[in-house]
C-alpha cells in the first residue's frame, strides 16, 4: 500500500510541522513535547481544553486546535497513546488559573497516560479534570478498551466545551457540559477496507474483498460482525438502528446527525449515506437540526464511515452553533 | 472495490439529495435539471456564478455553492459533462440582470455543453460569459482535452469571482478577475492508486503496486510519466518544480499554496506534503501568504494529491480572504 511518507518514524513530526507551517498565525508546534497549541496561548482567562490520542485520526485532534475548540492537542505516534511525560508537559504549558480540562477517548493506554499526567500536575497544584468520551455503541469492551470506545462523537464534546470555555465558563461548568454532551451522543461505524499504518506498510487487518466489518473501531478493532457487502441504504440502516435504540432517541427529539468518513471514502459517498440517514430519522419523527458530513475522526486511509447522533437541547444547540477557528480551512 | 452505493445509476442524484438535506437553509436541489442552487437565489442584484462538470470531484462543485462562492452547480454523471439542456435550464434559472458567468474546467465535453447552452441562452437575451480554467501544467493536450486541463486551481477562480460578485462587481469585472486568477494559477498532481467509478466497480486504469503516475489528471488521464514509488519529499519536489518553473514563480513573489487530496489520501499525509512544499518555496524566496490543505477537487477515491500555486496581488489576496458560506461544514 503506497503512502506519502519519508521515514515512518518521522511521520507524525513531519505532519505536525506541516500543520504549524500552514497556520502560522494561529498555531504553534512545540517539538520538545510534540504538541500543537494555539499561538495566542496559554490563556490565563479561560479554562484550557486539551485533547490527546494516538495519531492517524486527523483532523482529530491536532487540527481541532483553535479559538472555540481545543487549546492544545498532544498526539502520540500512529494509534499509540502519547507518552505520560509529554501529556504532563502539555498540562504544565497550558496551566491556567481557571484550570485545565483533559478530554480523553476511552482507551486503556490513553487513560493510563492521562491519569498519571494528571496526578503529576496536581502535585504541582495545577487544577485538572479529565473527561472520558465513550460514544461507540458497537461493542462493550474492545481490543484496547474496557467499556465503550470513544470515536467520532468526541467532536461534539470538543466543540461544546471549547465554546463554553471561550465564553468564560468555570471548570465545573465546562466539565458538566462535556459530560452532558457525551451522555447524549452515540456512534457506530463500518469498514469497507482495512487501514494501513505508515510504519507497517500493509493493511492492519484482513478484510476479504466482498466483506465489511460492522461496528469497526477507529484503530481497526473488530466490531459486532462481518457481513457480505451490502447496498448503501442497508448499511445506513445497520448503523442507524443500533444507534437510535441505544439512548434511545425517540420521536420528538431534536438531534445533530454526523456522517463521518474514516479516511478513504470520498465525500460524495458520505453525502449519499447522509441522505438515507436523514430520511430514516425524519420518518421516525426525529428532527435533524444540525448536519455534519465530512471527515472528523478518521482511521488513516480506511474506506468506511460512521454515523453519530447527538440529542440536542437549547444549551447544546447554542454551543455547537458558536464559531470556531480551527486548522481545517475550506475557503 | 467496495463503495457506498445503491444503484450506480442513481449515485449522483442520491448524493445531491444528501447535499440538499444536509443544508436545508442554504441550498436547494432541483431534480428536473439535477442542479444545486442557493436557497436564496436567484439573486437579481449580482452576477450569477455557475460552474458545472462531471461528478466525482466533490467538494467541486456542488458543495461549493453558497454565499461568496457559486450560485449554482450543474453536475453531470460521474466524470461526464452535464447535458446541454440541463446547463441551459440552469442558466435560465440563474438569469440575472447583471448577467451570468459560467466557469468551465477545460475539457472538450464540458466546453461543448456549456458553449451550446450559452448560445441558447443568448438567443433569449440572457447575458452570459464563459471562462475556461486550465491550470494543470503536467500535459498540453490530454485524453479529453485540447490544451491544458482544469483541475484543483479552479477553487481559486470560484472563490475570487464569487467574492467579487457578492460585492456587486459587474460582469466584465468579475470576468476580468476570473481570467486574472486563472492566469497566475498552476497545478500538478500525482496518483498513488487509480480511482473506481461506482458504475464500473473496478479501478479505472491499471497502476502497479510499486508505481505512481506523475502528472495524473482528475479523471485518471495519463500524466507525464510513470515512476517507481518515491519518498514523500521526492514526490513534492517532482510536483513543485514544474509548477514553479511554469509561470514562473520567482523570489519575492507572494503566493497561495494548496495541497489538495485526490480522495483516498488521509489528511495527515497531505499536511506532511504541505510542510515539505512550504519549506522548499521559502528556500526559493517565495512567500506563502495563504495555505490550503484538504480536499478541494478530488478524483473519487484516488489516493494521490496535487499542488497548486497562485501568485497573489492585493486584489486577489483580498478576494480570497472574503468569507464564503459553503456546504462543507467543519464545525
Amino acid at each position: 500500500m503506497k503512502k506519502f511518507v519519508n521515514d515512518p518514524k518521522n511521520f507524525v513530526r513531519e505532519m505536525l510541522e506541516g500543520v504549524a507551517l500552514a497556520n502560522p498565525e494561529t498555531l504553534r508546534y512545540v517539538p520538545e513535547y510534540n504538541l500543537i497549541m494555539r499561538a495566542d496561548g496559554p490563556r490565563q482567562d479561560k479554562v484550557s481544553i486539551v485533547q490527546g490520542s494516538g495519531s492517524g485520526h486527523e483532523p482529530a485532534h491536532v487540527m481541532c486546535v483553535g479559538k472555540g475548540m481545543l487549546d492544545a492537542a498532544c498526539p502520540g505516534d500512529i494509534f499509540a497513546a502519547p507518552p505520560t511525560d509529554y501529556v504532563y508537559e502539555t498540562i504544565k504549558l497550558l496551566a491556567s488559573p481557571k484550570g485545565v480540562l483533559l478530554l480523553v477517548n476511552n482507551y486503556t493506554g490513553d487513560r493510563m497516560a492521562f491519569e498519571m499526567a494528571q496526578e503529576l500536575a496536581e502535585a504541582e497544584e495545577i487544577t485538572v479534570r479529565t473527561l472520558f468520551i465513550d460514544d461507540d455503541v458497537s461493542v462493550e469492551d474492545s481490543t484496547y478498551t474496557v467499556g465503550r470506545r470513544g470515536v467520532a462523537g468526541n467532536f461534539f464534546v470538543m466543540k461544546a466545551v471549547g465554546a463554553a470555555a471561550e465564553r468564560g465558563a468555570d471548570l465545573d461548568d465546562v466539565f458538566r457540559i462535556g459530560e452532558k454532551v457525551n451522555a447524549v451522543t452515540r456512534t457506530m461505524g463500518i469498514a469497507l477496507t482495512a487501514c494501513t499504518p505508515p510504519a507497517k506498510g500493509s493493511p492492519l487487518f484482513d478484510l476479504p474483498a466482498d466483506e465489511i466489518e460492522v461496528g469497526v473501531g477507529i484503530h481497526g478493532e473488530p466490531g459486532r460482525r462481518r457481513e457480505k457487502m451490502l447496498p448503501a441504504n442497508a448499511i445506513v440502516d445497520q448503523l442507524l438502528d443500533p444507534v437510535v435504540k441505544d439512548l434511545p432517541y425517540t420521536s420528538g427529539d431534536s438531534v445533530a446527525l454526523m456522517v463521518n468518513g474514516l479516511g478513504g471514502t470520498p465525500l460524495g459517498e458520505l453525502y449519499l449515506l447522509y441522505g438515507r440517514a436523514h430520511k430514516r430519522l425524519a420518518e421516525q419523527g426525529i428532527e435533524i437540526r444540525r448536519s455534519y458530513v465530512g471527515e472528523y475522526c478518521t482511521s488513516l486511509d480506511m474506506a468506511g464511515a460512521s454515523l453519530t447522533l447527538v440529542r440536542l437541547d437549547g444549551e447544546i444547540t447554542e454551543l455547537l452553533a458558536e464559531p470556531a477557528e480551527i486548522a481545517i480551512r475550506v475557503f
